[in-house]
């Protein structure tokens, strides 16, 4: 195996422009399966498309929850999900309550993924917990990442892509010192190059979120 | 009645940040009670907290619905609306699905507008489409702006505030002249300053969205 082949592994393809189309999504799939990616990553309401073209192959499909600013309710957060799982996806990447993190509600952000992940453990799905990291100083980012893995997240993940800031490697060494052997760490937002995908691995990802996959593998 | 009064009576005072603390939505709240605001525009996770503060007052709550992105399923969008009604919202500010504007699937849109302002006029409330005018050449800003009357929408509305662009006078012009008298017009994203508030209106908007609105009305 590749190096190439074990980054590609790693990645979560993905494409979550609001106004993508779906020859788009097709485009993505067809990619995905040809490189070898673990999931592709999109929009709910491409979920449903994503899982037919998937269907006879070995990658996932990872659908966004409560994205980008996951100031939804809970109820809806969960109703998004149950969705999302019915039509298809394997895993959900949900947006934390950004306000609960930032105002120290650290037991309602568990709650909160607490009640996602019940809903995707019933069908053997993934959910990774998404702290938007470049808002918050280093305390809420350990005390968020704690919460996530208290609710019972797979994995936490950087960034949305959307917000003020990417991953970083500091971030990602921040990440992988709370959860530790506990849960995965998604690293995810402005990773464009192989150079710097390798470089979050090497600090503890076990996951990368990119648009641009094909050219940090294909080169 | 003075300018600033009429200027004031046609604002949705704004508060989107997805991190926003409850503090913030309590002043939010105070100054619009104070201005004399129309509504307040906050997210779902805080409607019944603003509709709280304005129980005793003429200032409405805005929900937003699908929000940034519109990505999401017609059935979580409706969800998401009957719930942040259910808290006390008084308007809602959907956001269309953008793929479906690009892709031109105009009636689709239109049904999507049409389920939300069921759900909303059964509670008398009124139903905002936000289109994302910045991501469209005119032509498909135009049959954006008719699909979402066609489904019942009370008003359309340029932007989110976090896409690529926000409420310019071309497009308020441009809706304007497609919904005529049928519907109102909301120009939001990046009102910084009261020239451009005035501008806005005199193309036609009869409503905006500003977080800023305190520097708009009070100089």
């Amino acid at each position: 195996m590749s190096v190439d082949q074990v980054l590609a592994a790693l990645i979560d393809h993905t494409l979550l422009r609001p106004d993508a189309l779906a020859g788009e999504v097709d485009k993505l799939c067809d990619e995905a399966r040809a490189f070898g990616f673990r999931t592709v990553c999109v929009q709910p309401v491409h979920v449903a498309r994503a899982a037919r073209a998937l269907a006879r192959s070995a990658v996932g499909v990872t659908a966004v929850v409560g994205f980008p600013h996951g100031a939804n309710m809970t109820d809806t957060k969960v109703f998004e999900a149950r969705r999302a799982l019915d039509d298809g996806a394997t895993e959900i990447d949900m947006v934390a309550n950004l306000g609960w993190i930032r105002e120290g509600e650290d037991a309602a952000v568990t709650d909160e993924v607490a009640r996602v992940v019940t809903i995707a453990a019933s069908v053997g799905a993934t959910v990774k917990v998404i702290l938007e990291t470049a808002l918050f100083f280093d305390e809420r980012k350990e005390a968020a990442a704690r919460a996530a893995i208290a609710g019972g997240a797979a994995f936490v993940k950087t960034a949305t892509g959307y917000g003020p800031g990417g991953a970083t490697v500091a971030d990602v060494l921040l990440l992988r010192r709370v959860v530790a052997d506990a849960a995965g760490v998604k690293a995810s937002g402005g990773i464009k190059t192989r150079a710097q995908a390798l470089a979050l691995v090497a600090a503890g990802a076990n996951r990368i979120g990119a648009s641009g996959s094909v050219a940090l593998v294909a080169i």
